[in-house]
Order: C-alpha cells, then structure tokens, then sequence
C-alpha cells in the first residue's frame, strides 16, 4: 500500500471502534458515544458493529479477532458483551505489543484479539476519577467502560485507570480433530447471510491436504452431502450449496443467492468435515 | 470526572445526535446526514438510535429523557418521530437553560427531555432560508429538521429559524398510583433485550419504602409471581426472573440470559405493581 | 439556502457515504471503515444504510439515485450489492460532472445515480497498490471498494486507480405503461415502513393528467380498491389507504399508522394502475 495521508493534526485522537450485542433499536449504545463525546470531543467513533448475538461472548471474541488488524494501528477497541455486568468479572483494558488497544470485560470477549496482537499490559478499571460519577450495576458500557475508552483516546495512560494485572480469562474455543483421512470441526458463527463459519483454517487445511499429497478435499456437513471447496459464490449456480474459504481464512458453508443456516437447518455447534479424496 | 479534553477548533461545530424511527433498512436516515453535511461539513453526528417503535411518540420521549444528560453540554438532539409529518403540528427547536438543544414536530417528542433541561427558547422553524428549497409533505426530517440543526451546529441563532413561540405539546405518561401498602404504575419501554421498562422511579420507590420503615419491596407483574429487588442481573440463574432498578433509574422487570417480554407475554401498558411485605 | 459554511481545513477529505446490503448484524461494514480509518483517516464516513434487502441491485440502485443530491457535491458513494463477487464483473469508480463520485461492482448498482449525475469517466480498479496487500474472492468491500474510496477521499486521482473503460453495465427498470385512460406501473420498492414505492414519477403522472384536462386521478392496486392521491399521510384516518407523491416524487401506497406491504399482501412486482376518474 502507499504511504498513509498524514492526518491534518499532529496529536489527533486514536479512533475507537465499538462492538456491542446492544443491538440497534434502544439508545443504549447512543448514550454510550455520548459519553465518549463529552470525555473526547475529537475521537471518531467507528461501528464495528452492535448485532452480536445477545449476550453471545464467544460471537464478539470472533468479530474482534477477525477486525483488529484492519485499523489504525493505535485504534482503542471498545467491546462490551457483558452477561455478567454487576458481578465479579472484572472491567479491564489491555495494551498490546501490535498498538491495538481493548477494553471490556475480562469475560474472555477480548481474548484471542489481545493474543494476537501480543498482550504488554492489563489494568483494572479500578480508578474512580476515570469512570462516571454514579456506576450503576447494569450499564457498564456507559459509565465503566466508554469512559476508559475516551480518557484512553485522549491520551490518558494505562496505567492511571487501575492496577497491573496478571492474566487474562481466557476463551475455550473448539479445536479441529483428525482421525486418519478426516478432519473435523465444527460451525463458530452465523453470519447475517446465513453463512456457516467453521474453526477449520485454511492453513490447517493446507497442512491436512498435503500430508496426503493431494489439493482434493471434499467437505461434509452433519453427515450430510459432499461439497466441493470453490473459490467464490458466482462459481456455483443459484441455489447450489458450496464450500469456500471465506473472507477470513476460515472455511464457510454458504448456498448461493440463498442461506446455508436455513438450507440445512444448522446452527453454531453443527459438526463440519473434511476428507481426502480417495 | 476529570477536566474535559479540549477540543483542537476554537469555534468547533455542536455536535448532532439523532433519534428517529426510521430504522436501518432505508436510506432516509442516510439522507439526513447528507443534508447536514452539506450545511455543517464539520458535525460531528451521532446516532442516538433509528430503532425506535415506529411512530411511537412516548418511546421517543423516553429515550430522549434518558439520554441527553450523558452529550457534551451544547449537544443537538434532532428527534424525528412523526406520524404527523405535513399536517398542522409544527416544526421546532427549543434552547434550554441547560445547554441541550432540541429540534424536532412538536408532538410530545421533545417534551420530557427539554423539561428537564429547563426550556428556554422554543421557535417555530419557519424560515425558508434554513429549510431546503422544495418542502415535501412526507419527510420533514430530510427537508426542515436536518437543516435546522445543522445551520444550529454551525452558529445560527435560534431566532433566526423562526417565531417565538409559547408553549410546548406536552406528552401524558402514566403516574403510578398508591393504594394503602401497594404502589401500582405500568410499563412503559420494552428494550431490545425484553426487559420490561416501567415508570416506577427509584426516589419514589425509596419514599413508599421508607414511609412504612422497611427496605423490603416485593414486585408482582399484571398478578402474577412475585419477585424481590434484585442488584444485579447476575443475581438470579439463568433463566430466573427478577426486578431491577435500571440503568435509567427506573425499575425494571427482567429475565437472566432471557426476555421478560416473551417470557410473562407482557408489552407497554402492562400493570406492575409493588408491595411492602408484611 | 444561504450560503454553506466553510469547512475548517482548507484540503478537508471527502465524505465518504456507504451503502451495502451487508446488514447489522455481522463485523463486515465495521472492517470496511477500519480499511478506510487507516488510509484516510480524516475521512468522515457517512452510512447511507447496510439494510438493503440481501443482493438486490435494484434496490440498491434506486436508494442511491434518490440519495446522492442531498450529499456535498464531492462526496464517494461506496455501493457494495455484489453478488457476483469474486466472478467477471469488474470492481469500478467513476467521476461524474455533478462532482458526486462512485465507487462499487459494475453490475448496475451504480447505473441510475450515475446517470443522473453526468458520467465524466469510468475506470477499472486494477492498480494493486490501491488495494489490499491480499485479495480475497469473497470480500472486495474490504479489500478493494473501501481502499479505493478511501484513496480518492485524501485526493488520489481517478486515472490512478486503472484504465479508462467505455461503458457502465446498465441497469434495466420496468417502465409504466399507457394503454387509453390508464397508466399502469408497478412497485419496485418496499420500504421499512411497508409503503410500496412505484416507478410513477410525479412528472408522468401529471402530464397523463393534463393530456385528459384532469386533476383527478384515481390509483388501484392490483385490481383492487380505488384511492384517491392525498397530499399527506394524516388527510387520511389511521389505519385507511393512501395514494400519495412520496419524498422522492414517486408514487407509493401507504397506510396510515400501518403497513401498505402486509394490509394488501403485496411486494416488488405488484401492478399499480392510474385512472382518470370519468
């Protein structure tokens, strides 16, 4: 790529990306960037998005890991999935080694982001001059966690929000397992198009393939038909089901024009397999 | 909280946020922005939410009287739900002692939240020059009310969008009633989780408590069972119903991992009522 | 409308407006303004909408048309309904005489708006330093579309971005029909209020009038009931049908309080037929 344009002011604010399951019809998420707003007045505030499944952490530690890279490289990811808001799970916000920076639950939401992008530091958002004045015990998005964000943005130090921590909760994703000539893994996510996202990486499949000296791999979802893995949705006619390594190097199910979720009555859990052609 | 940042411009442009029902199928709420964009290039606009019940006036008020308080002081509230678009009720903006400034119909929309930030100034927006040039009949929002707060944000005076007017439209909203030891008010807002919203206000929930001398309360939902007052949502199981003060200060009927909504079968205008245990 | 206000910065970026139908639901629209944050990040992004109804060109096409006026004249378009996606049809950018800029798959998506604006040159987005490092075959949104709205945003001139091409893919629309005293269209739009947007234009229904000496007209649809053309939603009580000149001067059929899409069970497709009232 080209050198980046400059941006027209020398200490301008990091831009902070919000990833909620708020969804779109209350104002919860607009009283968020409210808050931002008054804290940071400069921050521009991206939508990565708010229709995560509900209260669905492994859903929004996916979407992290999936988007992180594509930002600014000192962008503040501000991710609120947060089942357990007003309990004992922790408020944190990490520093990581690629720039990135993440606030949210210590729920595990911001796990496999934070790993990739090589975690320095953790604090607790403990520091009460960095949160709201009143913290309720049911929005912390509001008065905990946006508010870190736009401090964070304007400059403010990790480590004036709270204390050092020492770990992570981590997230328990799970993991392809081959038994001779199959290989098998299971749908993560939905998308809204109905698409089938699996745990199976193209480098895993890659790695798979050649152990047998073959580029020929034939995908089977819930012991149902044989797909074949193409290269884009127009190669197969409207209506077809397919296989395909998906924008996210993740191997998909999708129908194309269509829905592969409702085709197949499948959902997150669904077994997905991959064998060699004999 | 500590000091606000300051913002880079000396003279930088209010910010908008925008409260609509308009959804987020349509490209209406997109033709806003390019409106005031086109006035004010320097707005920065912030969706409060386009989610809201269509045409539900009181939903809107609700969401707005929430959320106003957590904006920069000089913050532009554009609402526009308006079922009455091109018949006699007219388009406005109000100043208010608090800073907050509001444009939208004044059909109630307005009411709750310039009330509370203390009424000002409220003007008729009929000054051509601040409308685009062909005023449709069926899209105010894109035709009057987005000019106006976008030549607001870039320092237009409110007197210069029209005439002085008196009164506001008020918006009737249910009172809770007290009969001897049970205190009776209804819901008001369903959100997007199903938790049921009613107009039930933690100070008056505090002083019924406090006249019979006990922090006891049990909460019953159109007769059905009843429920203690819960602090956090994480207090119950899942799947276990609750009662909540919210994060708006009203109390709240909930399910864990859940939807009180589909799970008592109750909407808006739904009877809850709160007890003193005996 | 007086005169705009100057922008602050002398070379401020574009505005960068998206369309899409990738939803609300997913990270895609979010990894897109990351892309776009990153190479220019004093671009200020503008959403359009994502809620298009999944692959509609058409739909895609017809809230572009009656959108891209209401922006500043400079603005990009980013209009991403692709589903042939990875296939033959050619990622492209055009410049029109109006100044407005696109920016999307060349499979009609662009062609009304466009049109309207003037075409001053077409080219193809073949020039790999003004893409993703990495293309993949089934997100060109994020590896291709937002790096090139992004470049053209911070002043990265058309031709740049690959060769000139000769023509736009069109894009066919049914046309209303004449035969004697009736002119017959037909819906080719649902919006999210379930009004039914038709290919009417008020231009053609008023010159079908005059050519009878009439302002008197009546509108069925479907065959069924007659409703005369009303100036706006409240002239009519609620829960009644309506014909009525719509925002963007097509004709649509609408309920009052309600949805025209389910009281009369009809869609995209639906015959719509304009009468002179004898």
């Amino acid at each position: 790529m080209p050198p980046r344009s400059q941006p027209s002011q020398k200490s301008a604010a990091a831009p902070i990306a919000m990833l909620t399951d708020f969804g779109y019809r209350d104002h919860y998420v607009g009283v968020m960037k409210g808050v931002i707003a008054n804290i940071a007045p400069d921050a521009c505030v991206i939508d990565l998005t708010h229709g995560l499944p509900p209260q669905s952490v492994t859903a929004g530690a996916i979407a992290l890991a999936h988007s992180w890279r594509y930002f600014p490289k000192r962008a503040i990811f501000l991710a609120v999935v947060d089942p357990g808001v007003g309990t004992t799970r922790l408020p944190i916000a990490i520093d990581t080694r690629a720039g990135a920076r993440f606030v949210g639950p210590d729920n595990g939401v911001l796990y496999l982001a934070a790993k990739e992008a090589g975690i320095k530091r953790i604090v607790g958002l403990r520091s009460p001059q960095f949160r709201l004045t009143n913290v309720s015990s049911t929005f912390h998005g509001r008065d905990i966690f946006a508010p870190a964000a736009a401090w964070m943005s304007s400059g403010t130090r990790l480590t004036a929000l709270g204390p050092t921590l020492k770990d992570l909760t981590p997230l328990a994703l799970p993991l392809p397992q081959q038994r001779g000539r199959t290989l098998t893994g299971e749908v993560i996510y939905v998308d809204g198009y109905g698409n089938l996202v699996t745990n199976l990486e193209r480098a895993t499949l890659e790695a798979f393939a050649a152990s047998f000296r073959t580029a020929s791999l034939l995908v089977r979802i819930a012991k149902g038909t044989s797909m074949e893995i193409f290269q884009a949705y127009g190669d197969v006619p409207s209506g077809a089901p397919l296989a395909i390594l998906g924008s996210f190097e993740l191997l998909e199910i999708a129908v194309r024009d269509g829905s592969a979720a409702s085709s197949f009555g499948m959902a997150v859990g669904a077994s997905v397999s991959v064998s060699v052609v004999k």
